[in-house]
């Protein structure tokens, strides 16, 4: 029995996964050959999978750039793929948004650029506005991170610091016609949040970004301050015409891959439930809510009666205090087997999408009515290995861990909590 | 609009407290009085109140002691009542157990014996095994604590310490009817674990309580080492005759109230979803999920379709960094107004059941879609007074604070969060 659960769960996030994957979904969204030129640009984790996706399935002359981490670049015949540093920008971001900027000028209407957009694209290719330094974007970004401000003012300082953000990449490619095909990774699936919209228009200006700055006291470096003061090179607002040939497609997100899972339960007899597709607080608390929900169905037959799979997906955190390791979805795991305490009936997973939780090589994990049981038998103590922060030392004893290897997707977390009847 | 919704969710409120106010619930559990005498006993932060009830309604003579937390008193004629510390016990506390096992000693088959249980109270009549002091208890208590013992693990070793717990106090009383009123205050709502189950029998021994000492490397006092080797006066077990003419009535529970709330969101029109009684977690946190959840709700109609109302009970805990006022209400809700980041449609209201959230009179707060913005406008910084814990300040400033004063009984928390279509 258990492990037909853990072989549904598994399943789940396999066509979680799969229903992320650039090679399935890139070709779902490809638009038409123009008449001109078919130039390819783009930045994020999964983005050099999307090229290579795109290639295989493009009928014409292609060619272009496209950047992604270091490691995670793939095989390409026609596309150029450049690797560079996540989550702090170095100088081969900045080389490559600077090539990818020249890239797409100099093209007529009659040309395409297919822009290849996914999580991370943002720090992958930071390109600082003349007379600034990666220091002192950087240096704005962490007094912006501590500030209080949300991720909408965040992103409006942030446009206005840069050379390529906020719409200002489809403004050079102008007039060709810009296709973007984005991955999200983030709550909303906002194009203009995805690794800062460098093909979306921006409704927010210079002014918006100083009075920001001053509300929330930034201490800025001179160059930001004069930057922000010049006011030269607006954003490209809504409406405008450099924009006109421009279209987003949002080709994968959490919430498609939960509803993929979602599909796999019901076909399997149990009913989904999808809390939402970007839960997000510290990994641990996230669990204990997990928990109590699924609990509440056990008990009660409320939100939902069982059999049935509680879904979620989006970006917990994990505050280091131990020494142990593991990543968000171990640490997720662990302190939901903790607060569940062995109550029969309810099995998990969580895993990320990108195949990778933490450092360690696995992409996450299993829970079963008895891993606490046979934790106890191996003389671990799992409360202590959580309050030590190891997941992975935890579920790596237990046999229970769930490796794939890098994805070259990420549509963030998974979890999924079965409640048999 | 904004204020028919607060008037909505404040009245959802009262109904979960109605429901469980010893006034209106402790007549319809009422034993029919006996052949002899009718004894009241009792411990918890509601139970001067349940014997102001029970003296009201009650046919026939009676006499009793009951104890409950200072300034928890209420009037009352023929049952004695009286105060101790908590959470940490007294001198108090342990002569009203005393005096408490005394009253319900020398009792015939005749007699009855009404017990009124609360949460708290298994601190409010701390009565250390003969031998040990409360020093000693607490001491065990703290280690326990941190020791990655779970609830039960903890309760078997707290009612070998007890002259009380565990079924003592229903040993005591034999061969004397026993009949316990419970409100309950705890994620499952046993009776075991509401305040120790003194009136429950416990299937655990001294043994086991020596066994998890071990395996949990307790540091005991020398005192408590020896007593739980001599083992004398085990707890009374589940088929002990000494418990026979016992009974439990949970009479108030978390989930009772939430249904009450639910009830009176059907009545308006918003389809209730209750996602647990006992969700647990630290309070910013389980707020950035009920957020996560009410967004999925607005956005996509799942995992229920707006109009609805999220309901959950349960203890949230609060980590205190910062120099702030304010309780876990206040905190859940200044957190959920950040996460939701002014997103429309979507209203929430958190309050202790008992009426007080922390220490300043409140007993919760209202959010709605307004709140950041109306907090700007005063020149608040929501996210910084969040990691401030300064939730009252936030909630004081805007005029948005819940006053009931003290409500005389504790179901925890209770938290609804309204989407409106």
């Amino acid at each position: 029995m258990t492990r037909d659960r853990k072989k549904l769960l598994r399943a789940m996030f396999d066509a979680a996964v799969a229903a992320a994957q650039p090679d399935k979904v890139v070709p779902k969204f490809l638009p038409k050959p123009p008449k001109g030129r078919t130039v390819v640009v783009g930045a994020g984790k999964a983005s050099a999978a999307m090229a290579a996706a795109l290639e295989k399935h493009w009928k014409g002359p292609l060619s272009g750039l496209v950047v992604t981490r270091y490691g995670y670049a793939v095989a390409t015949k026609r596309i150029e793929i450049v690797e560079s540093a996540h989550p702090v920008p170095d100088h081969n971001g900045e080389m490559a948004a600077r090539r990818i900027l020249e890239t797409v000028r100099g093209l007529s209407e009659d040309d395409l650029v297919i822009c290849l957009i996914s999580g991370g694209g943002s720090a992958l290719m930071a390109l600082p506005a003349p007379g600034l330094t990666l220091a002192d974007k950087q240096a704005v970004n962490k007094a912006l991170l501590v500030s209080g401000a949300n991720i909408t003012e965040m992103n409006c300082v942030r446009k206005h610091l840069s050379a390529i953000k906020g719409g200002r990449l489809a403004a050079a490619a102008a007039p060709a016609r810009v296709v973007s095909l984005l991955i999200s990774d983030v709550p909303g699936d906002d194009p203009a949040v995805i690794a800062s919209g460098p093909t979306v228009p921006d409704p927010s200006s210079f002014a918006d970004a100083r009075a920001l700055i001053e509300r929330y006291r930034i201490a800025a470096p001179a160059a930001v301050a004069r930057h922000l003061a010049e006011a030269r090179d607006e954003t490209p607002k809504p409406g405008d015409k450099r924009l006109r040939g421009c279209e987003t497609q949002l080709i994968a997100a959490p919430q498609a891959s939960l509803e993929a899972a979602a599909r796999a339960a019901r076909k399997a007899g149990f009913a989904p439930v999808i809390l939402g597709d970007a839960i997000e607080g510290e990994a641990r608390h996230v669990a204990t809510v997990h928990a109590g929900i699924a609990r509440q169905v056990a008990r009660r037959g409320q939100p939902a009666k069982a059999p049935c799979v509680l879904l979620s997906g989006g970006e917990a955190t994990v505050t280091v205090r131990g020494a142990g390791r593991g990543g968000r979805c171990t640490e997720f795991l662990l302190a939901l087997a903790v607060a569940l305490d062995g109550a029969p009936r309810i099995y998990a997973i969580a895993a990320g999408t990108d195949g990778m939780d933490g450092t360690e090589g696995n992409a996450g994990a299993l829970v079963s009515p008895d891993t606490l049981a046979r934790a106890r038998a191996k003389n671990l103590n799992a409360r202590a290995m959580l309050e030590n922060n190891d997941g992975y030392g935890f579920f790596s004893a237990l046999g229970d861990l769930i490796t794939t290897g890098p994805t070259r997707t990420n549509v963030n977390d998974f979890r999924a909590v079965l409640i048999e009847k």
